[in-house]
């Protein structure tokens, strides 16, 4: 099984996403070959910096002995600064490296590039688009914990603008079994085309603005930050600013077999009492963000064992 | 053989540059081993960000089992923000590397830098001045098509402020049957410097607005951008804007056997349609930037089987 | 003996001092094996950028085989940009990497980022408070030039912000037979935390603004740069301007066998003329910057044979 560009969760199905498990399982225990990428190079492309995602391929890469050529001011040499497309920065870029993890704040980006480079291209989120490998590390996340494919997740916060949500749902709506409340102000509730994706994929799904309601149900409470900078009217903001607030007392209301996830950064959006809470597992999360992408590298240059 | 610095094009003569193209040639041919450079550091010390030439060295070192720190905000941290001299940063950077890289906006910095450092200095660039690693990978182009090193270059554009221009010229010069039209606007012709160097070499040159009528003789048509804020009148840019534009009329009347070159990256110069034509080489021609540099690395440690 | 953290100089004793002194001779004299870390990797998270002390960090890294995720703009991703905390991003990317570098403008930040980091952290500067790595160099590179630890220190300049300044009198407070001279305007003199900590340790000190006196007492003129914007009137400035710079006629009244540092980099306050006296080690200094870290980096990694 090869992959040949990481552009969308659509483009993943439950028979990948199973070996992707078992290889990022494998990796987590240490049953790995630390130069299996020995003399490959990724190019890390940021249009917009992004240290943290940035980070975690850099480390993945250099975990599995390959090396890095690393930009997060992209935008500085490119389209913006001299009028170069991306397409040929593309066409430049990929003949100086075996993959190219790019970052861009064009919904799209990575779709284009994907058409133009000889190398295999990694999308690192574009725009408002999709964050597809971030997607990956939430699932396998979740039935790290969840064995029997049987659950309910909420997503919670900013689910228009928020691109770890389109990607997870996608991922999401290949399992039958998988319940999925959406909780978030009118103003900032999924966009039409997940919207359109999920139903066609019969996902059992409800949307609301009540937060309080679903606790006792859910399994896996996945928050995002709520940007204010997205409201026109900070009276609106208001309003939802405080609902959407995971501290001690949303604690008490939830399962005890419950997870509490969050793509990070996080704001506000769960209080510091929280971590302490074993139902906590944000940091986790990203902590297997490395296996995980560990895992998709592997899978891309040919090199897992399954 | 062993190059100390490489800090302009006029250092070479034909000798080394055909050591450098056998060595080039066996690079592109797989044949070399790639940790010659194991446990040796590059620093990339650029003042001036950019990401592709920064990309092609860190990359071509890293192939050859090397390894890079790295900046592309040498500026921030020396003489612009705290008063430091090159110089001072040079006697501190070397002490922690093996080779510098050098990208600087001020006209024979890496002259100065070179005296001062006890590894050696590689231009990357230094104001209008030269590029010469950029008219190493020109010319190993230009001769890996024509092998008989008799043709006609017409280079076109900004040929004042080009810096590739002024590097390039200066090797073609070493070659008694290589004929050069420079077409450009009066405002941006060749700089005297230059002109009286080529003259010094008795190079069979000339100099000229009119694009159209050498097109059909020329066997390598090397486009540069014409950047329009160097015009102090925007009327006079609008006359040559235009004219200088390789398009698939252009294609018509160039001969079958004729290349396409740019250094890259272009904005408008050439229109996406001459891509798909087998003499627009561009992009191959950026890929010999790798391998040229590698050729040069392996020459400044020393590591040439030659 | 192992280190876990490295965030002050007070944190040091002389038993540790001596095994670093000892191991820095090894490697400065070649003898170490230079894959000890292979499969670690350093993140450098620097809230400010400084490419040189970032350079010395990534080099000392990689000249034992480790591997190296660096960002010079981590206020961009971080609390400044999103709202994230310190405490957040420690326990995010200490599950990307090995040991984290940090230069953060707060003082005290590392201390906070070793209470949150599963992994070393290493305090590369936290704003006016320690850099204990540089003063780990600055005595390294003071007692392989005086064997005997009987000698008079002067710390000249800006002794209130200077952060070397402060790290490296804890260090010298170890040894009872020197003595320190702290030569500043009074505008500029050692802050009380730093003064009541030598009294403590019944260091024998002085603070003057007398800079031509001691010149011919002091073993180790050590300077530093006095920085005009933290002066309210110009005028009191230009009083101390001038004064303290050391120059052909300061060399004249200094010992033939005294040695003048700097922890770079310098503007005005050292002459060039100076750099080619033989008593001049500033940039030897530097070096010993990466034999140090490199020493300190395989402590931290219970790597050291000693």
């Amino acid at each position: 099984m090869k992959l040949k560009h990481i552009i969308s969760a659509r483009q993943f199905d439950r028979k990948i996403l199973e070996k992707i498990f078992a290889l990022t399982n494998q990796i987590k225990a240490g049953k790995y070959k630390n130069d299996a990428l020995y003399g490959k190079i990724m190019a890390t492309l940021f249009y917009e910096p992004s240290t943290r995602t940035r980070f975690s391929f850099e480390s993945a890469m250099q975990r599995l002995g390959g090396r890095v050529i690393s930009t997060e001011n992209a935008g500085e040499f490119s389209s913006a600064a001299k009028g170069e497309t991306l397409e040929d920065t593309i066409r430049v870029v990929n003949s100086y490296c075996d993959v190219i993890v790019l970052r861009h704040p064009k919904t799209g980006a990575s779709e284009i590039a994907s058409q133009y480079s000889q190398v295999p291209i990694i999308n690192a989120g574009d725009g408002e688009g999709e964050h597809p490998t971030q997607a990956i590390l939430d699932i396998y996340t979740i039935f790290s914990k969840f064995n029997k494919k049987t659950f309910t997740v909420a997503m919670v916060g900013d689910l228009k603008y928020g691109r770890t949500v389109h990607s997870l749902s996608c991922l999401l709506a290949l399992y039958p079994n998988v319940k999925i409340v959406f909780i978030s102000p009118k103003a900032l509730s999924l966009p039409k085309s997940v919207l359109d994706h999920l139903r066609k994929k019969h996902v059992d799904f409800v949307g609301t603005e009540d937060f309080r309601s679903y606790l006792s149900v859910v399994d896996i409470l996945y928050q995002t930050r709520i940007q204010k900078e997205r409201f026109g009217d900070i009276r609106e903001y208001r309003k939802y600013y405080g609902k959407f607030i995971i501290d001690k007392k949303v604690l008490s209301f939830l399962k005890k077999t419950a997870v509490i996830m969050h793509p990070l950064p996080r704001v506000n959006e769960i209080t510091p009492e929280v971590d302490l809470d074993p139902r906590a597992i944000y940091f986790e999360q990203a902590q297997n963000g490395i296996f995980s992408r560990m895992a998709l590298l592997l899978l891309l240059f040919d090199k897992a064992k399954l």
